[in-house]
């Protein structure tokens, strides 16, 4: 997996770039499998919304294999390795479940506003990879992306923690309204296996599901080794304090656990 | 404005029909002008979301002309009088905001299922109208159908008076994720103007609206005589005692007036 420069000269304009069915079937169906299973444990790591679904799991590459091999993917390592010129390491890990019914709203971000005021991250230079689980729909709550707005920089934002369970940085409707008058709006859809990047700085949010078509993202955020963080106030399952580069397994080690369990399963 | 066999044989198979741009862009902005006119106003017909933004305003076409005129158009009226093969009375009027930024959500539902069970409306002989004053796009809220789910009947709700301002006998999600393996979900769309048909027992939503993008449409419910409302519990601005039938109005009065407002602006 290589972006081309055509690629990376389009990510840097827009500030995002979809990769459509980066993983295959067999792959994507293991992942959905153990997501699933992390879902139905307790644990900390383990966020629910409101009503008691599944929100997001956090951290699941440090105790679930097939995740381990996820955030360790050369398919996703590689090209933003390419885009920083350096290695990385996991700074956040989590399975966003948006689940059918009653995924809740995610206002209005940046996400390095976060990295920055909670974690000391000292620039936007981390990436985010969303790994679709699911087939993403304009109808079941895909991630809206406001392109262009990651050239406005680190924006003014207040701590949201009222809308939803999980503590945000938010930005005004005002600030929303001027960006998108710029740049119009993008709702990335395409089938499970899919991937997206984007900017720490890009400004983008999700509208609830109300569908019975649930919407699982696998989100990895990969941090230039450089660019650690230096003040961390949450805790290391939500930014993580391993700084060590992430070395790539190889790229069929994902398909072979797949077809591994296929064939106990048979 | 005339139906043709096949879009009447349509609209009994799939239970909805949109008719692109039956308004032009002068009659558009005139209801526009008119209906933030209407929100601006503290009246019982008002209705608000839990911030304070409009949710909806009833009965407008017992208050305001633009409105009058819209509720008897024969864009509307003839169409309607086609299908049910007799004359109409208005059973509800609506402006449904759905703000930007701050629009909720609308649960799955029947309508049929609240105007018998709230106002004891013999047959599901009434047909739902919804006419765009903006544009309707996947991103800002639009309605979600659920084909050919009128067929199902009148189907059991719960009376749900908890998750927004409004009270709505919704569907239980065993029954919506039924009748959408069937059926699926198509959330039509389009420019202002546009027009949008559904059966009564058909099942709808919508979710919440977090662009910037507002998404006002107007409702009318448009009851065949014969089956006017038996035992009405709801205020009369929710559901009309008015059972006289419609004589529709001329089809350029909309623009004539709206010409008028033009005229005396320039």
């Amino acid at each position: 997996m290589h972006l081309s420069q055509e690629q990376i000269d389009d990510f840097n304009e827009q500030g995002w770039l979809f990769l459509p069915e980066l993983f295959d079937a067999g792959e994507v169906a293991l992942l959905k499998r153990e997501a699933e299973a992390i879902y139905a444990q307790q644990r900390p790591e383990v966020w629910r919304e409101k009503n008691g679904a599944p929100r997001t799991a956090f951290a699941a590459h440090t105790y679930n294999e097939a995740f381990r091999l996820l955030g360790a993917h050369p398919r996703l390592i590689r090209p933003v390795e390419r885009i920083f010129g350096e290695r990385l390491y996991m700074h956040q890990f989590k399975i966003n479940a948006k689940a059918a019914f009653t995924g809740e709203v995610w206002q209005w971000h940046q996400d390095y506003g976060t990295w920055k005021r909670d974690d000391g991250m000292p620039e936007p230079k981390a990436m985010n990879i969303s790994v679709f689980l699911d087939e993403v729909m304009p109808i079941n709550g895909p991630l809206l992306l406001v392109p262009r707005s990651h050239l406005a920089g680190d924006l003014e934002a207040t701590h949201d923690v009222e809308t939803t369970s999980y503590p945000l940085w938010t930005l005004d409707n005002e600030t929303v309204t001027r960006l998108v008058a710029q740049g119009g709006i993008v709702a990335p859809t395409g089938k499970p296996g899919g991937v997206l990047m984007f900017h720490g700085n890009l400004v983008h949010g999700s509208a609830g599901n109300i569908t019975p078509y649930p919407r699982r993202i696998v989100y990895l955020t990969l941090n230039a080794v450089s660019n650690f963080i230096r003040t961390p106030t949450r805790p290391s399952f939500i930014a993580h304090r391993d700084f060590a580069p992430i070395e790539p397994v190889a790229d069929d080690a994902l398909g072979r656990m797949a077809q591994g369990f296929q064939a106990a399963a048979e």
